[in-house]
């Protein structure tokens, strides 16, 4: 986890990086959810997980999906409870931290704040906690093929229904 | 809206980029409003929108400038009010998207957070959203010639005196 | 102050000043203290400071460490008084903006967002602010021989027990 041992990333592939991460954000603040699933490998591994869990080495999660079609699966869902409780949501994304690349797989980790804004209520803060992800090069881009929510509060003001 | 689709932009442009974004909030939370009004072309498009009626195509904005000169009589009036209602004002902003680099126009997105502390109160959430922008090579540096901040919530804590 | 003016940072240095950033907000939202002190050169200031007291002038600071030793003391009287009231940190860091590079220092300012999670709680949002800080080559790496904290509201929800 020591930052400087790890060597330097070609700057094209660092660009590359930031902007899968400003691309994961805005699509999924957009509502664009196939656009959101397009991101992650076909066999991948997106966890939604409390920290305290996550911590402990204990598996139960929030969400949990093991490939594309899951997550596509989750989309469908999504499109069919959305018009109960409209909302908008807002991520917010530090830059990455790189903490390996080996075998064309980059090991990485972010800091998220999600914001949630319900009609007629001011916004409030959703969820924050951070991303443990590997990205790698996948039919001609960068893409997740494993990403963890690691969330800092068991509390949620409202259900988890859009994703992290 | 591809991300994968757009030439790689020169490292170079990236960075200017990714500076005028920093400069952008930190003269605003720094209240250096002047520099702000110089991160805009002469003619240029200011707009402050609730996200609703962005995406419904109604034009109807919070705030709406149409000139650097617009944006100055801002200033001038912001620096008549501020004395009456003081508080500071901090900005998050997302690293900022490219969707298009064509003509010498740069169109990006950013999420933003905009925090809001009063004396003797506890900071909170004011306003998030997208900047929606265009940004063009002006007089020697990059400036926006339009940028929209498109916020998510109808309701804010208390009237949005201070530029986004 | 004018960001125009500065010659542009070679990329390699311009990487690992937002490296130095990431890793930061990551050690200490990881607990990761140890890490956290060795960020810092030997000889340096860390500030903690209310930024009514520093545009002011006015020096009193909420924490005041002079060295990495001081820095460490901290992270001890951290460990002891942990246990007592448990809370998960999470940083949000806006991309640093470089004022000057001189002398083999560079001069930034960095926004940045501090949310706490108790236990039971929701997440809320405990400190905002700016980082005002020096950046040195230390030893084979960047670290900070100057951190100024300098947050926006006087009122905080929880004493500052850790860094921030």
């Amino acid at each position: 986890m020591d930052g400087a041992a790890i060597p330097p990333l070609a700057p094209e592939l660092r660009a590359e990086i930031a902007d899968l991460y400003a691309e994961y954000g805005d699509v999924l603040d957009a509502g664009e959810y196939e656009r959101w699933t397009a991101l992650f490998t076909q066999h991948c591994l997106y966890l939604v997980i409390p920290r305290e869990n996550h911590e402990r080495g204990l598996p139960l999660a929030t969400v949990r999906a093991e490939s594309r079609g899951m997550l596509e699966d989750r989309v469908h869902a999504i499109r069919q409870t959305q018009m109960f409780v409209p909302r908008w949501i807002r991520h917010l994304i530090g830059a990455p931290r790189i903490l390996r690349h080996e075998d064309g797989v980059v090991a990485a980790r972010a800091s998220y704040a999600v914001f949630e804004t319900q009609p007629d209520q001011l916004t409030r803060v959703l969820n924050v906690g951070r991303y443990e992800d590997e990205i790698v090069r996948d039919d001609g881009r960068l893409r997740f093929r494993r990403k963890l929510c690691v969330f800092d509060s068991i509390l949620i003001p409202t259900s988890l229904v859009l994703p992290i």
